[in-house]
């Protein structure tokens, strides 16, 4: 075997930082050398997150003490506006990175400054990178200096689409519902009153129905596979109340004779990581809890025209980390499933 | 004051029973004088229910061994097809009933037939019956002998449709979707694997979507009020891990000119159980938790001709047993709010 | 009916403040003329907690803009250190106050200091505070300008203990441990990490082994009932991840021929707002959720000469917001169960 | 290397059975070629349980169906009084047997039926069985055949006193107190009432105190260390609405000069499987969800002379599952931590 690759961690004390730190712990080819958090640097990862302990011998260190640029790969677990100030300095160095934030998702940098509120300071590498839905751009992956990782709710309603938008098989001018819940997870590791137990536990709610930035995203991710379906797309998320997963049940409308079932698991037929499961079946977000997995299933609602698809991923792996993983994967040539065997924890 | 009423709940020992002794313990109209149970008879309530203990003073009988037929009203909390046994016989002696299972909410009999595979063996009775959605029937409830209380789903998506149907404001042809989440109360309190903490804990999933009953008791409603409509809903119920609550996202088409929320704002002005939130708000489930209560919102999808209306009930109360007190109050002409002013319970 | 007191409530946007707000809401003699906060000064209650559209009229303002000294008594639900400073003035006025802090729990100045970590500004007020245990100090409320509602551990543990202590029957140099439980809203309304659904969720620890704030509290009043039991109390909180509740499992030794659960049992026979169950019996949190109740079990372990006592509360009601409305009854003459019929809410 | 052994499981459609799938599907050296389920036979395992989707490729199939005999090691994941009767026939066919039920744990028949309520059938087998405690027990189960897994409080109480216990530490005549919490998941996959979501949701409760029937196989494991102590042991199960979980408080005195956290770090040193914290840390159960870890940490109570034994545990893998794969791998002189290497799942 050769040796392991140098990686990185920036932001290592949010939920997706965690999880790849547990991810790569199982990982064969890669070596964790740099942890960083502002807040907590000088804490050991062990002291920071029992779970680890025994598994890491790190500690934390400022972003500008680790010796980022002596690693391989970087990856980004930061909130978004902080990657694209760091990351070009990495790509000149010859590092690889793998962001999961929102910065490098958006071709459109006005679009991007609209929904994320501020200027875009690296509108270059923007152009460099590579969105990391690895189903759709595996081979661009390959040849990637820098990723973009798809956001959570992006990964769960793009994966049921891709094979039939690449088929050009939805009907124009017909509403394309994604109606998606999230566990609280996906509100980041941050003390924000709606997170808090009390808040979040035994209710459930909509929020961002008047716009919400994952929009945009899944919007470019339609408009680049089947043109006159991205206007009519409507996303409306949930939060429940559940520490992971995320579930999407999409509305669509599909031309005559399609069989979407069977264009679906011919396409993913040969993926290990997304599932195409039986017509009539319901997925269940815990049956992909901890695992890098995307289940679907579809049905043709009772006496209608619609289709109903419904999607399920862990938002922290497939929809964050686990994704990641696969994506760096892909870009150095290891074995695509290296380090996400984990089999789901069910209960 | 007057005497209190006579009341009699036949199965109470589920959440729609217990719920019932919970709300009829504040009213000042009534006394329950009879509570049935088959597998708890011989048990005093407030050993069954500890919640109970210093409010009740009554112990669980058999139905043949309770003096139903002395109470001026019934309740029945029990599964589906128990009801339609027993209710002809007490309406004969001259004794009102309000039903909370489904046995008298479906008008056309095959179809009940048909979605709850039994013979139905009252089905003079249904005729009879009046659907007890108060904010529509409420002129014909308090003539009624015999309410069947609506199911939960349907009044969680009933009440914010109907001052839209009642106007005729819904475009025809177009898909009407309602995509519903459910707390795991919902599913009753029997010993079924799926309603285990650890199998509907920290999980979320559709269910029904090839078909609920609550599907044919909604376009019953939505057929008495505007026609060529019914048959393009489509309703999809989830399950979300929590005790109470539930929440309705309905995506429909109007049709030009149609300000749906100057429309529900004036339908339900003078309503003291529903509440039409500002536009852009969107409600939350626990700011029902416990009240007899429709919280519901009204906007447009960005930059698209259809509009969200978001809906929450507890369904416990108003989609179970305080619309069933409510019903009550309407019948027996107390005061519309009695035993109801429990001020939700948050967090 | 006489006219109703005006109440006037510091700190209203946590959790003991809405909790307050709910219970006031249903007291036929008092009108809730004032509440602060300063963060969200300016921001009507009904828009911060939508649970309360409809139900108050209020908006809260910065305390000093509140006309908190036109009140007949004030409610402080503030963190400690912060009703220290304002209440003198307002006890100067002729207002009463009733305060859910810490701030006058503790006799003895230096102790205080010591475990909440600053000078405490009005001493001479705490000689003149009464520890608001209702059901040991209830001639003592009577005639009090300012009450110390206890905390929700010394309530949970000292109510089954003041029987005992009272008659003296606790056995010297012998561990009494309180092995206490509590539900996740005792940690306020606060964006901490350690408070989050995804960190409180689905996990149980202890925390404070080292000494809890708590521990003084309780000493204290045992201090007051037996003397030589004090200094061998032991108490370990546990965060569990439920939203409201407390449970208490108490070991203790007694002296021979004690019946403890007779000794409870006479002690607490008029009381509405204690309940001594059966023997044999284990009382579950929930039973209590949303009431204004302790309810104690006692057995002894099998084979063995150690008692278990099993006490549950609401750490918002009994355990915070609950008992100071109870405290308020008794200083007005009110009747004592006003505003605090809730029935338990179960599921 | 060499041919992996056949693996059966019998009744592996409770918590434990697929605890035991999703730990055997990433061992190296097992081969899982038989599950039995008499209410599930002929069901594909993927089907029943979707989280093993593309993991197994098998079917349930009735015990008597199933070739348990031509396995090397057959698991009984099954309710108590099954595996006595099966055990004996297939011990005699050279199949060596692991149960993870009660039936083989207590040495002492008459108490074992006591606690049971049947009849022994096998008790022969029982005076063969060695405890499966593989951190008191290793020499012997390398040489077992039959291997009664240890029950999940058993195990969470006994490892952090068996250290102390082994050197005699304990006082005696003093209390030996464990107050333990667990996980909803340790009832069982079965349909009672009291596992539903909506009771133990939201809820907490002590049961079982006036006797448990892990309280006896406590006191044995004490009683085959230091004499004089386990007639002193104090056992209060709570239950506490998490999946998996299991944390034990404990109260204990220890002889002068006692450095317990001093023996359990050198005892313990060399244990992949059992973490001895710092001094003053408190282990939450979620630092050891879905790993076959104990995590344990000891301090003084404050001012006392009693100390408080902190200890959790994921009650299905080091309180199940997980352990009994560990027994298998020290039975089978496999690497002991073959298919136990998952870093635990937090959040």
């Amino acid at each position: 075997m050769t040796n392991p690759i140098k990686v990185g961690i920036v932001g290592a004390t949010g939920y997706t930082g965690v999880e790849l730190l547990r991810l790569l712990a199982a990982h064969p080819n890669v070596d964790v050398t740099a942890v960083t958090s502002r807040g907590e640097a000088g804490v050991a990862v062990a002291d920071y997150f029992p779970s680890l302990r025994g598994v890491y011998d790190l500690v934390f260190q400022k972003p500008e003490d680790a010796a980022l640029d002596q690693c391989d790969v970087v990856f980004f677990a930061t909130p978004h506006a902080v990657a694209m100030k760091d990351v070009p300095a990495l790509l000149e160095k010859g590092v690889r990175v793998i962001d999961l934030s929102a910065d490098y998702r958006l071709k459109d940098i006005p679009t991007w400054e609209k929904w994320y509120g501020t200027t875009h300071t690296s509108p270059k590498a923007v152009a460099d990178a590579v969105y990391g839905l690895c189903e759709m751009n595996h081979d661009a992956i390959k040849e990637a200096r820098l990723v973009a990782v798809p956001g959570c709710y992006p990964t769960c309603v793009s994966l049921p689409l891709l094979p039939l938008l690449k088929e050009g098989r939805l009907k124009e001018n017909y509403p394309l519902i994604a109606d998606c819940k999230s566990g609280v997870s996906g509100a980041g590791r941050k003390g924000n009153i709606g997170s808090l137990f009390c808040e979040a536990g035994d209710n459930f709610k909509a929020y961002g129905v008047g716009g919400h930035r994952h929009l945009p995203e899944i919007r470019q991710t339609i408009n680049g596979l089947q043109s006159n379906i991205a206007d009519s797309f409507i996303f409306v998320p949930h939060l429940t109340p559940m520490i992971r997963g995320m579930h999407a049940t999409i509305y669509l409308h599909l031309k005559p004779d399609t069989d979407p079932h069977d264009i679906l698991s011919r396409f993913y037929k040969n993926s290990p990581f997304v599932d195409v499961m039986p017509s009539g079946s319901a997925p269940e977000t815990r049956s992909v809890r901890g695992a890098n997995l995307c289940r679907i299933s579809v049905q043709r609602a009772p006496e209608q025209d619609v289709w109903i698809v419904l999607s399920v991923i862990d938002n922290l792996v497939k929809g964050a980390a686990g994704q990641a993983v696969q994506n760096m994967n892909i870009m150095f040539g290891f074995d695509e499933q290296a380090g996400l065997g984990c089999v789901p924890l069910l209960p």
